[in-house]
């Protein structure tokens, strides 16, 4: 299969770093095709602004979602935005590696959603009626690939529990998970999560690799995570409120979104 | 009072470079002194990189917690990230204004926390002991400064309510109340937030900014929310468990840091 891994970490010679290659070694040996953007080594540009859309009239207002639909629609993107559409029309599955820096993904990756993620492209596509409300969220242009985070983080892995003071680490990606990978179609699978990143000798780092082999290797039969979707009957339209009742006792927030 | 405005848009003739010139005019008139970090106009620098360590030995493998914290503790940070933080140490508040994308800020204001939020100055501060887990979540060195977002986004608000389908707001916008503002020490209101800011005619404007104006009224009187302090008893050190028992009945996920 093709397996595109977007990686976000400026050290090649970090855990992060490492964990990369060993994504692409372990790939490899498993007879998978692996393209990688690597975005510091790319020199990604991470600030969606007007020199994205060279075509527009100069001086005009900046409108982005109009200046992003048309830019799409009429070939008239920058070449390094393309080439990210191209690869990610190519992959069977997308891995997005970074480090949790601030409870979120570096900028620089959240850059490359903003800039990749074209309007016509990952999201304002699809009928809007009283029984659908655009393609997304389980619908979309990347419906059938497969995506999955490998993250790090410095802090320890209590912090992230259910009670932790940092938040549980799932409800902390929903906004990647749910609101970055499903909107567009993915199916997402559970994070790959290595906590205490700073603390990794040799030992550690192969019963960390393992674990992830393991999850390379069912990265196109384990189940994904069993998001709602949005078109399936669940939610009212257009309010796009879960309808009363569906979800378990006591669930809240996030949580209802998970059928 | 003292007051930083962090303004995180491209295009000045768009709503929410209206509000920032709005915000300014108001908390003049009130007799407040202003400086406004115009992040775009700025031209800030996005990605947290080895460029910020110009002191670091070339070729030497970049570790950035440990490159952070030498370049501030030795006065050797780039000039843009020190005027930042000079900016946040003579703000009384801080306001951080930004259209929501994709469910979290833009790229431009994520590396502008990445950057100016050094080790030594917004985190890996205090002591850590069995009463004490650093100066973090309540405590740190903005204590006693509020802050309060300002945003915009797109989709409608019933989307961001307790049963919509993008989540409610206050929990995506959780891992940057309470994980970027929070965490050094701010004392952090409820956010501002404008929905569905593509349709907004003179009226409305008028009406969104009549609502804002009294959120600034109140911006050094209005209760904040109160998260739990971490070091105030309620967390078992080191696991960092809120306590069993503290929380109301059914309180879950991010909520249960809400006393």
């Amino acid at each position: 299969m093709k397996i595109l891994i977007v990686h976000a970490h400026p050290e090649p010679r970090s855990l992060n770093g490492s964990l990369r290659d060993r994504m692409v070694a372990t790939l490899h040996a498993a007879g998978h095709e692996v393209v990688v953007s690597d975005l510091y080594a790319q020199g990604w540009k991470a600030t969606l602004d007007g020199a994205d859309f060279p075509t527009e009239p100069p001086g005009a207002r900046l409108d982005l979602i109009d200046a992003s639909h048309r830019a799409f629609a009429d070939g008239a993107q920058t070449p390094d935005v393309a080439e990210e559409q191209r690869r990610l029309l190519w992959a069977d599955a997308v891995l997005l590696q970074f480090p949790l820096w601030w409870f979120s993904m570096p900028a620089i990756l959240k850059g490359w959603v903003e800039r990749v993620y074209a309007h016509g492209f990952a999201y304002g596509v699809g009928e809007h009626s009283d029984r659908r409300w655009g393609d997304r969220y389980g619908e979309g242009v990347f419906a059938g690939k497969r995506a999955m985070l490998v993250v790090t983080t410095g802090g320890w892995a209590e912090h992230y529990l259910e009670r932790g003071i940092n938040g549980p680490i799932d409800d902390l990606l929903f906004p990647i998970q749910h609101g970055i990978l499903f909107y567009p179609g993915f199916s997402v699978l559970e994070p790959f999560v290595v906590y205490r990143a700073e603390r990794t000798d040799a030992a550690r780092f192969e019963a960390i690799t393992a674990d992830l082999d393991r999850r390379l290797a069912g990265l196109f039969t384990e189940a994904p995570i069993a998001y709602r979707r949005q078109n399936g009957g669940d939610y009212e339209i257009p309010s796009m409120k879960l309808k009363e009742g569906l979800e378990r006792a006591g669930q809240q927030g996030f949580r209802l979104h998970r059928a």
